[in-house]
């Protein structure tokens, strides 16, 4: 039972809102900090508290739940002057919820048990309306004691929760995830680029082969919304490209080559390069725009 | 009603044999022809009869439908000395099944429209399953009328059928898919090789992330096999290497660029040097495998 174990939540943006929303809502005291305050106003309204630093909100938890933006963000969050390892006591938990690199979940792993403390990493894939609607997938690498404290809480997160073995293996997940979408993406914009121009309805087309051998969430989520010019993030370019670069830099750490995912990150990098860093990953359409000819 | 129409069938090869056998079954009377004639010989022993030419064929039916190999195969059948198109009567019905070019769909159309008759280009999707199962999803181009005429026949054959427009437009949706298909079998495989890599258990890493915004029909369909090392054939490498050849011929014909596809072409042709041509899209993963640390 997690009845009485107090919640610390650092990053309270798109995604983490919503789920120490889903906390506090179940029960748990929470202790919220984000680097712009304001956007912890929301559940302190709620009834969460509010901390100053990490380090405050460690202080106040039990388990203590991180979902920031960039590996930079999660170091300076645990192991910068006023991160939480500089507090952490034996018995805590942290939770790591950021996709970020699997050789930072190990670090972070290990300054905690440093402490007497236990780390899991636990990224999700969803996006926001898998936040707001507590059925994100769970990826999770660390101590199996650890998870099985932790997992009634996830489970008030996500429909889907999967331990994938020691401390790093969940971003190594979130990774293979990520890659996956990767392919689906530049598969979505070159079939649309290309239905859009050979004189067929681009839709007709989609709904004609989106229940065969051809199907996936990608398809049938994102490309009736492309089709209508609608590019607002669910999930940002910005982040993707983050991602698309940790699994590449974890390749070549392990001598495997993934030419696909290369393309992918160039093509991203060309549609941020367009000023699209804050659109959603679908937005990728743009960049095969701006590449054919301009009589189309 | 389709009651008394008069079928030939040219091309009963893994997809062509089982189709034919459902339109036989439905009362159609069928002529049926196939370079290797021993491919003809379970639907002549379940009633059909064959002919020696595509010629032959055509002079004993209403509706005359083709599913051969290459483009190539397609001209000979059709535009050949004894070909459909040296025989055709006004008021005949040819349907061109083959995965194929546009451009040569079109020229058939005006073939036929020459003799008074009509084409369709009617590709498939699905694979021998679903040939044999009546799953197919059928893409179709041309005339309306004559579109009306065979609907019946290709409800006998698949789950889907749609008409996307004028000659050669079902060529085009067949690429759309395929294109769609492309990217998912690189993000499969890519994503395989980095879960078999990276010290997670692949199959538990599959099913954690298919059901969210990752999955995909190839996922769900191919990912289980390829972790069986099953690489039977629902769809030949060398029809597929076929394939993305005529997308990419058709693209640059219409100046798009479609990098994700001619990375594809080129891992799949590597596929074929490695002798796997008659394997199954699948496969793809071998080259990948070829290309990592041996060590692994």
């Amino acid at each position: 039972m997690s009845t009485a174990l107090r919640v610390g939540w650092i990053g309270t943006g798109v995604m983490g809102a919503p789920m120490a929303g889903h906390l506090l809502a179940a029960g748990h005291p929470v202790t919220a900090y984000n680097r712009s305050k304001d956007k912890t106003d929301k559940l302190v309204a709620a009834g969460a508290s509010y901390a100053p630093t990490p380090a405050e909100v460690a202080k106040n938890s039990d388990v203590i739940f991180t979902i920031v933006g960039f590996p930079s963000d999660v170091r300076e969050t645990y192991l910068g002057k006023t991160g939480i390892c500089s507090v952490l006591q034996k018995g805590q938990i942290v939770v790591d919820m950021t996709t970020s690199q699997p050789s930072l979940a190990k670090e972070i792993a290990a300054a905690a048990a440093e402490k007497g403390a236990v780390s899991l990493d636990a990224p999700v894939s969803g996006g926001q309306a898998g936040a707001e609607g507590a059925k994100l997938t769970i990826m999770v690498g660390g101590d199996a004691g650890a998870y099985e404290k932790v997992l009634p809480m996830f489970q008030k997160l996500g429909k889907s929760v999967t331990r994938l073995g020691e401390a790093g293996s969940g971003q190594h997940c979130k990774l293979v995830n990520q890659i996956l979408i990767a392919g689906h993406m530049l598969a979505l914009a070159e079939s649309l680029t290309y239905a859009k121009n050979c004189g067929i309805d681009p839709t007709t087309a989609l709904n004609a082969v989106s229940a065969g051998a051809a199907g996936s969430w990608a398809l049938s989520n994102l490309g009736p919304r492309i089709l209508k010019d609608d590019y607002a993030a669910g999930f940002y370019v910005d982040h993707f490209v983050k991602d698309l670069g940790i699994a590449l830099d974890e390749a070549k750490e392990m001598k495997l080559s993934l030419p696909m995912v290369a393309l992918a990150e160039q093509m991203y990098i060309a549609l941020q390069a367009q000023g699209h860093g804050r659109l959603g990953t679908q937005a990728i359409t743009k960049v095969y725009e701006s590449i054919r000819k301009p009589s189309c």
